[in-house]
């Protein structure tokens, strides 16, 4: 299993372009072949950071996802959106 | 819901003491009122980087976790296998 953090600060003001777009992005990713959970927070301090919280079965599909049509047109789009390309980490679990 | 992402670098050669001492505070939290999921991860490309990711069920639940005796024995003692405090982001669910 591989769970992946990435968080971006979204321009001021655009966090609900960022919002309407990440939708689609969500709703189609959980469609993917292994993915176990995804998900889209808000910093409850900083209106303008969102996480995506991503579970994925294994290497191979998260892989997959960052090929995928959805990912390759809506994430340029939210990057224009973005003060600077979201930062992600992936992590394997511990405990 | 709260989501909370505390990442932390650990002191290089602290990495094991980090997880055993972690899994004290992992299995105590999560026997918690309140607690959904407490979990703690690695991270593939950098083994010193680990991050609690936890799913409280809301603000007063987290907030009570924080004065357990377990918390306030055990993250001083991590902490000081740290470089430095963990850097705790507290979300809600957008989508």
């Amino acid at each position: 299993m591989i769970k992946v953090v990435a968080r971006s600060v979204a321009i001021q003001g655009k966090e609900d372009e960022i919002i309407a777009l990440s939708k689609e992005l969500v709703l189609e990713s959980r469609k993917e072949v292994g993915c176990i959970r995804y998900e889209m927070y808000q910093d409850q301090k900083n209106a303008s950071v969102f996480t995506m919280i991503e579970t994925w079965q294994d290497e191979e599909t998260f892989q997959k996802h960052k090929e995928t049509p959805h990912v390759k047109r809506i994430v340029p789009q939210l990057n224009a959106l973005r003060v600077e390309k979201a930062v992600v980490d992936v992590y394997t679990l511990v405990i």
